[in-house]
C-alpha cells in the first residue's frame, strides 16, 4: 500500500480498531478526551498542530499534505515509519529476548505489543489507561503522554539475525525461516563498534513528532515485555536528518550540511517497489511487502570538523553548505553534475548514478548523548536505511563509501544493527510476527 | 522588568542589536532570510511557529499569549530563560575554565559568547554565518540551524562556586566577590552525586521549542570557548515538567503525573520579587536582579514506578493520577487540603504551606540518556530551580523533602550543581559578567 492509500484508510482503520477494542470489553480511551479536547478542541490539537509542525520545516510555497493528520494508520500493507513522513524526534530501542523465555512467551508478548501499538499510534492510552482500573494494581499505562496528541507517532518492529540463530542455538524453532538478505554485516574499513551499541534479537523505531510520546512508547513497550525482553541499548534522536517529502525543506545534520536531499519519496510507489519493498518470491513469505533496516551509529568528530574551512567542508560533500547546490550548480535540486565535484566527495561516491542506479531509503536523526571523557561532545547522526536487499545495497554501497569517502577523516561508525522488518499488520486481531510465528 | 515588558521591549532590543551588529562591519543575517523567509514567510513561520507550539500545550480556551512570538528579547533588566515561558526542549552544560585560562582570556570570551547569544536567540547566524566568509577559513557557525526559526532560544548564564575559589586558589581575582548564597550545597540525605555530573564552573542553560536550536546554541558557544573553557557535562531534556503560565496545561513528568501545577508564574512580578530575584543589598552589587539557580539529575527507578499500584502511586503524590487533583478535591487547580493527604506525600511535605510560604521557580526537564548497564532506563527529571537566596529555599525544602518525602523510594539525586545567575545584559555593547569581572 502506499503513502496514499494509507492516508485514505486512515479512518476505516481507526474504525476498525475501535470496534476490536470494544469487542475486546474495553471502551476505547482517547488521550485526548480525557483532559476535553473533544468536539472542536480535537480539530485544534490534531489537524492543527500537524499542518504547522510541517511549517516549520517548509517553505512557505508548499503544501503539508503528510502532516495534516496528528494520527498515521498503523494498519496497512506495509508498516508506518517507512514510507511515512519523516518525523521530527526518535526514540529507537534494541531489545534482546531473556533467557528464560520460550516461543510461547514471546508470542503473548508480541500480541501484547501490537494492541499497544495500535492504541498509542492512535493517540490512546495502553489497556484501561494511566488512571484508571484495580487502584489496587498498577495502571496499564505510564501516563506520561495523556493529554498528548498522537503527534504523528510510527511504531515499526524489525527481527534480527539473533532471533533466528544465536550462538549456534535455534532458541525459538525460527532458524529455517530466516531470510539470505537478513545477513551477519560484515566488517567495514574503519568501524569501530561497541558491542553494546550493536544488534539485537528485535527492535522498534518509534518516530513522533513530540519526543514524550515517541519515549512514552518505547517505555510501554519494555514494560510490557518485562521478564521476556531487555533493552539492549536505545537510542534518542532529537532531529531528523533526512526527509521522504522531496517538496519540503531539507534538514540539516550536525555538520552543517543539508541531508537526503536525493532520497526516495514516500509516495513514489515506483522507487519503493524497486528499491524498498521485498518482493514475492525474492525471500521468506513472512518478509514480502517488508523492508531491511540497517541502524548504523555514526559518531562525527565535531570539534575537528568545526575547525575545518568551508572549503573542506564543501569539497568532503561535493555541494555548497549554505544553498546546498551541487558543485557547478546554484539551486538544491538541479541534478548534480558528478565530475564537477572531487572524485573522493561524497555525495558523487554515494549518488545513484555511481552505484548502478542504487538508492536506499534513509531516515536518519542527529543524536547528541553528552560529551565524553575528553570532554568532547558524543554526537553525530543515527542512521536508518530500509532497503529490499540488504546484499544489494547498504553492503555495496558502504564498501564503497568505507573505501574512498573524503567524509571518513570526520566520522566513525560506532554502532551497527541490522533488522528484518516484516509487512504491516493489516487489521485488528492480527499481530506482528504473525506470519513469521504463525 | 517583567515578562510583559520583556515583550515590549522585543522590537527595540532587536533593532538596538541590528545596529550594534551594523556598526561592527556586519550585515545581520537571518537563519531564515537565508532560505527565503522573508516578507510574509518571517511571519509565518515565526508567529505562526509559536502559537502553534503552543497550542500542542494548552486546552483551546486559554490563550497563547507568551508564544506569539518565536524570538525571546536578550536584552533586558533579568536574563530570559528564568521568568519566560519555559520552552519544550533544554540543552544544559556546565564548563570549566581550563588550566591555562587567564582571567583575560575569559573576559574576551564572555565578550563574544555574548555576541554570539544575542544573535542566536534572535534567529541569526553567529558571526558572518556558516557558508560565508573566506573559504580557507572554518565558518564561524556551524550551519545546523540555518534555516530554523529561533524557536523561543533563551540562553541564560551562571557562574559557580569553583569560579571564584577551587582548591583553595582564586583563579580569577574574584574571591572576594562571590556571594555568600552562592554556598557549596551541603549533602542531603540520599544523595548518590556522580562527580561527573555534578558542579562546574560556569554554566549555560539553553532552552527552545525546537532541540536543535539548542543543541546548535550550546555547540557554538563551546567552540567558541575552545581553549578556554572545556564542557564539564550536559544535559539534554526532552520534555518541560514544569510550566510557568498556570493558564497552560500542565506538563507531566515521567512518571506520569502532572507537575509544577503550583508553579511561580513567568507574570506575577510581585512572587517573582519575593521569591526568585536577588533584591539590592542582600549580596554583591552584581547579583542584584539576578537568580541562583540549581540544578540536580534525579534519576527515577522507572521500572519499580512501573509495577506500583496506582493508590500507592497517587499516595504517593498526593494527587490523582488522571486530572492531577489534590486529595479531596476534584480540580488539578483546587487549593489543596494537605491534611487529606498522607503525611508524607511529596506534594503536602513541599508545599508552601508547609514551608513558611516558601516558593522556588521549577524550571525542569524529563530527560532519557538510554539505558544503563543492567537494562534499566537512565531517565528520570532533570531539576531547575531558580531563587532568590539558595540558603533560604532550595536547601530547607531539600533538607525536609530528603529526610521524609514518600517519593524517595522511587527516585535518586545522583548529580548536581549550584550557579549565581546575574542580572540580565541590558544594551548591545555589555557582556555576560560584565559587572562581576568589571
Amino acid at each position: 500500500m502506499d503513502a496514499e492509500n494509507q492516508q485514505q484508510n486512515a479512518t476505516s482503520a481507526a474504525t476498525a480498531d475501535a470496534t476490536a477494542e470494544a469487542s475486546a470489553g474495553r471502551a476505547p480511551v482517547s488521550r485526548r478526551a480525557v483532559i476535553g479536547w473533544a468536539g472542536a478542541g480535537v480539530a485544534l490539537g490534531a489537524a492543527g498542530v500537524g499542518s504547522v509542525a510541517a511549517a516549520t520545516r517548509q517553505d512557505d510555497d508548499t503544501p503539508a499534505a503528510p502532516a495534516a493528520t496528528a494520527d498515521i494508520p498503523f494498519f496497512g500493507d506495509h508498516q508506518s515509519g517507512i514510507a511515512t513522513p519523516v518525523q521530527d524526534r526518535l526514540h529507537f530501542a534494541a531489545f534482546d529476548v531473556s533467557s528464560t523465555a520460550t516461543r510461547d512467551s514471546l508470542v503473548r508478548m508480541l500480541k501484547e505489543w501490537t494492541k499497544a501499538a495500535a492504541a498509542m499510534t492512535g493517540g490512546r492510552e495502553v489497556g484501561s489507561g494511566a488512571a484508571s482500573g484495580l487502584p489496587e494494581a498498577p495502571p496499564d499505562d505510564t501516563g506520561e503522554a495523556l493529554g498528548l496528541p498522537a503527534s504523528r507517532l510510527t511504531l515499526t518492529i524489525g527481527f534480527g539475525p539473533s532471533l533466528f540463530e544465536k550462538d549456534g542455538t535455534d532458541r525459538f524453532g525460527l532458524k529455517a525461516r530466516r531470510p539470505e538478505a537478513l545477513i551477519d554485516l560484515p566488517k567495514f574499513k574503519g568501524d569501530n563498534l561497541d558491542p553494546q551499541r550493536s544488534g539485537g534479537d528485535l527492535c522498534i523505531q518509534a518516530c513522533a513528532d513530540d519526543p514524550q510520546v515517541a519515549v512514552h512508547a518505547i517505555r510501554n513497550l519494555a514494560r510490557i515485555g518485562m521478564g521476556t525482553v531487555n533493552i539492549r541499548w536505545s537510542q534518542l534522536g532529537f532531529g531528523k536528518t533526512s526527509s521522504t517529502t522531496p517538496d519540503a525543506q531539507t534538514p540539516r545534520n550536525m555538520m552543517g550540511f543539508k541531508d537526503g536531499t536525493h532520497n526516495i519519496a514516500g509516495t513514489d510507489t515506483a522507487k519503493l517497489a524497486e528499491h524498498v519493498w521485498a518482493a514475492p518470491g525474492e525471500g521468506p513469505d513472512w518478509m514480502t511487502g517488508g523492508s531491511y533496516l540497517v541502524a548504523r551509529r555514526i559518531r562525527m568528530h565535531i570539534e575537528t570538523w568545526d575547525r575545518t574551512s568551508l572549503k573542506e567542508q564543501e569539497d568532503v560533500f561535493g555541494r555548497t553548505k549554505g544553498e546546498g547546490a551541487a558543485y557547478g550548480r546554484t539551486k538544491e535540486h538541479d541534478a548534480p553534475d558528478l565530475k564537477a565535484m572531487p572524485a573522493d566527495a561524497h555525495v558523487r561516491l554515494a549518488h545513484p548514478e555511481s552505484n548502478d542506479g542504487l538508492m536506499i531509503l534513509r531516515r536518519g536523526f542527529s543524536f547528541t548523548d553528552g560529551t565524553d571523557g575528553l570532554g568532547r561532545l558524543d554526537a553525530g547522526l543515527f542512521f536508518l536505511a530500509y532497503q529490499r536487499d540488504t546484499r544489494k545495497a547498504f553492503v555495496p554501497l558502504q564498501q564503497r563509501l568505507a573505501a574512498s569517502d573524503k567524509l571518513n577523516e570526520y566520522i566513525q561508525h560506532v554502532g551497527s544493527a541490522h533488522f528484518a522488518c516484516p509487512a504491516g499488520v493489516r487489521k485488528p486481531g492480527e499481530w506482528w510476527g504473525q506470519a513469521l510465528f504463525g
